[in-house]
């Protein structure tokens, strides 16, 4: 968790698991997160996930362009495929501005 | 889970929790929630938590004004000084501005 600077993008991708075949879920997950932060422009991702299988993923990019240039990068578009295959019933993406920020710790 | 318009505004709060004082922590989720829902330009709300205690709530606005309304509302104010005082030991906040969005479904 980290405060990512005014005009930067994130995406914020909310998605259903369908529960079955985890663990390929889990290591295909931890592979794009690593590849993820690889990528030019990349800020920092938060995750959640309930015990039901709805989960919040969101990612933090230096602008829109490294936005999409991770949403075409050929081994996200493959596990995406996968996804919508195997791993979600459904899923909602939203990609933002980030307009103000603030953080707090104890 | 829902797509949210164009323009609209979306609030990312990531949060740790303590683990303490659960009880009440949840009373005060629910009754902010519905409290939220309520409120002129609430378009809804995702929320997944994992089992270590962290947390994201996005909350979708219809415009900035209402969330701007809903961040000074006296109740949330108030809520806000509890949560900082007993329930979590982070946060960030993240006002952000939809650019575009899709979703699918199974």
């Amino acid at each position: 968790m980290q405060l990512h600077p005014n005009d930067s993008i994130a995406v914020i991708f909310c998605a259903q698991r369908c529960g079955s075949d985890d663990q390929a879920y889990q290591a295909a997950a931890t592979a794009m997160g690593d590849l993820a932060a690889q990528q030019p422009g990349y800020l920092g991702e938060d995750h959640a996930r309930s015990a039901d299988g709805f989960g919040i993923t969101v990612s933090y990019w230096q602008d829109d362009a490294s936005a999409k240039a991770w949403r075409d990068h050929p081994d996200h578009t493959l596990i995406r495929e996968r996804g919508r295959d195997k791993w979600y019933s459904a899923y909602s993406l939203h990609v933002t501005r980030v307009e103000r920020g603030y953080d707090w710790q104890k």
